[in-house]
């Protein structure tokens, strides 16, 4: 991934931009360019930190960590006020994750390997929770469609009501499959690729003064490009002729997973598709599961009350996401044919973006 | 279960109240009370017999009597014309049974074994099932919204035809599945637990007489007490401060199989899943494919005409239930965090109903 | 199916009718009748070609022209405007195969077999490509019913332009699933029903030139008693009380399949269900990944654009009919009981549009 570095220019780049108040849509385009490596360097730092603090830790490390960049991203888009980018760029990260990572993840393994195999209890497991997420987002949504028949001046609190105690329950269930995957339960979610995970180490590890000092920069790094990327969106789409809908489910997933999709990818061309698995399934539970809570529960906190009510054709899109992604994870084996179902999917839920009409 | 019966008091308070003209709100919740263990002597009384009665009879006599309590009170409701309760009734079984009481048994069962395994093949029986049951709701539904917008005029008489029509196919799949289950394929989906079946009833075997008047003096019990609870279901709602909604979704189904929900607990502690199983799961499968039908075609005679049009919330209700259920059960095996997800999102639905606005 | 034959007597009576201006309802039911023994003999003729092509061309053979006299029949309507019934005619097949054939079979060949069996693998990539046909038309369908309240003006077009890129996206997922299925995993999915096949064609091998001949005489046929069908369709189904959509949903698909449906259930009465499944489930995922979208582009070209936008009716039925026969393929087994559950569905369907009023 050394090459997605020299991208690091931008970083200055976007600050002297905005600075001497440059041009938005420089300041937009370079800021996306910006946090595609800073991600890159998050991911690292932090796994080099889950390395040194043993298995447990580390994966939870892991686990908590994972999806920063969209966390911080979406935060900012909170802050701003912007509900619906943040909620476009949670669906859309599922959706990225489990049609675009793993269907290219899938399909390029295949085209190597005629049939690639993973754990099939942690397979079962991750089908489980895809199921909830899909559920999670669903009854806030009938809900708000149900209520607002009944009681239009009221649906507004009541959405937000539901949504915040539907964001506890889903944080209560992430820390129990966090409990069960490092805890309870790790001797049989474990594969033989565990122990090839610490060869996948490219160069020497760091000191944990490195590692803490690494992460705590491109973490800031990425804050500032998000304030930015925020603050400019609004002038960046207009003048790009994109819809914000269009930057929150594809632009902003694909800046904020880009290192997290070619290290699915590359895990799928050697053959250890439970770690490809792990990096786009459990991307995908950890949007669901405890991004998208966490962003409701500091929506309450900032004063931006947000709720899960999604779109009809967004929930249509995580039903379909969920369902092909349930059938082809769910005997723990994948062939290419697979991969170009998840990518047809994909391709076919981009043209409904894409030709979707701005309100 | 023996506390249980101390409740029984409440039997005569509830006739005392109502012969005084007493307070509403006090014989609501006194034939409440009094319908629990009443609810537990019918099970008991139908054990009795079914033990007698050999292992195919008895099958039959305890598929056909497990939801006795229920169609009961549904039926009460049914003659008042409280179609809205009637319906929310049955969706509320479904949810209890399925997310609750199977919930419970898998989470707790879990804490206490690691895995918990139960038959394959009546697992995946049942899964089918629990999607006839979630099929069975739709149609309808969509049918009424379709039809609803064709000709506004009819749709009131069609969406009784159609659900009177989908009743006699659903009893018809229902005796399929007892034939199925008794007769044609006992062998296959008979498990270890059988044998212990009958250790687990604590105490002497009754005589036939003792238990078929046993059986018929808890069977007019509960119809008295129903009579009671659904005459005075608008007055005590009201002061409570509960909705109709709620009391049908969720108050009567735990009223109605506290005794069962206890014994799926039991059993499941005792690491014996294919009986909890069957509790919870042949209960779910009971209500949607024998309670419901059955409640239809009792409005027909009655002269109450009732369908099988649910709410939008509703549907999405039992579709999350069926969804998340089917995959948990698949595998044939479970362990606690299956039990967090079926309580999660039996809490989020409850969410739901708490916080939707009266009409 | 010899007696089947006989219909052809049929064949000059529809097109001397059809010369002499006659009545239009005996057109359409003599046209209706020849189309059955003509769909067979083109059955019987591409068969008699694939034998002689070898596995690879012939399967090719027997994919593509599977589901030709549907094609032929929904593209004279598609001609003619009827768009609706193209649509209805498409769901119907799919219902039709899913769950009328593949529910006789199962069911007939579970009397007399208390289990049968087939590929695994085979069923799991045919449990996938339901639900993407399920998808397919899912989207298109949330698409217009959002983008309609969006921007009432355009979403005609916008459906046709969605529609058209799905159709491609499907089109390359069904020749994926084709070279998946005769190249690169032909020997996965190969069962021992596969040495029997030849045994099955009862009769003499006919020459290429004579088969040929007879696919071309049969095709010309059914081309012309289409053309009559769709003629005389309104006339006939006002003189029968019948609605288009019933005409388009249950009759044409039966007309269409009669031939396919004898083997299917042939097949399961010999205990061959691989060679079954591949007759109801091939043919239902031919006309959702080919049939379907071909007809899309078809429109395109003939001027009339045809979009994948169906009826909330029309979509619940086939997500029930994907999500019970998924239930039933899943586990590589069949029995009695999932028969009736597919012809139990299938049956409540029919009487939804049975009772559905006319606009």
């Amino acid at each position: 991934m050394k090459w997605l570095n020299a991208l690091l220019i931008f970083l200055p780049i976007a600050v002297f931009l905005e600075i001497t108040h440059g041009n938005p849509t420089l300041i937009f385009i370079s800021a996306c360019l910006a946090i595609l490596p800073l991600a890159g360097i998050m991911g690292n730092a932090t796994e080099q930190l889950a390395v040194r603090a043993g298995s447990t830790v580390g994966g939870l490390l892991n686990a908590t960590f994972g999806n920063a960049t969209e966390l911080i991203i979406a935060f900012f888009a909170l802050q701003a006020g912007k509900l619906e980018v943040v909620k476009a760029s949670i669906i859309g990260s599922i959706l990225g994750n489990l049609l675009l990572v793993m269907g290219l993840a899938v399909f390029l393994g295949g085209l190597k390997y005629k049939e690639q195999k993973f754990n099939l209890k942690s397979a079962s497991t991750i089908a489980s929770l895809l199921t909830i997420s899909l559920i999670a987002l669903s009854i806030p949504t009938i809900f708000d469609l149900s209520a607002r028949a009944v009681a239009p001046e009221l649906v507004a609190q009541l959405d937000v009501n539901l949504s915040d105690a539907a964001a506890v329950v889903l944080i209560i269930m992430y820390v129990a499959y966090i409990l069960f995957t490092l805890r309870t339960h790790k001797d049989i979610l474990s594969t033989s690729d565990d122990e090839g995970t610490h060869d996948e180490h490219d160069g020497p590890l760091w000191s944990v003064p490195v590692a803490v000092g690494v992460l705590a920069a491109a973490t800031i790094g990425v804050a500032f490009m998000s304030e930015f990327l925020v603050g400019t969106l609004e002038a960046a789409t207009a003048s790009l002729g994109l819809t914000e809908f269009f930057v929150g489910l594809i632009l902003i997933p694909i800046i904020g997973n880009a290192a997290e999709h070619a290290a699915a990818v590359m895990f799928a061309l050697r053959n250890k598709m439970d770690l490809s698995m792990t990096i786009s399934l459990g991307s995908t539970v950890q949007v669901a599961l405890l991004v998208a809570p966490l962003l409701v529960l500091a929506g309450l906190i900032v004063g931006k009350p947000m709720n899960l009510v999604v779109t009809p054709l967004e929930l249509i899109a995580i039903g379909a996401a969920v369902l092909i992604g349930n059938s082809v994870v769910r005997d723990g084996e994948t062939n290419w044919l697979e991969g170009v179902l998840l990518l047809g999917v994909y391709a076919i839920l981009a043209f409904a973006v894409f030709f979707y009409p701005v309100a």
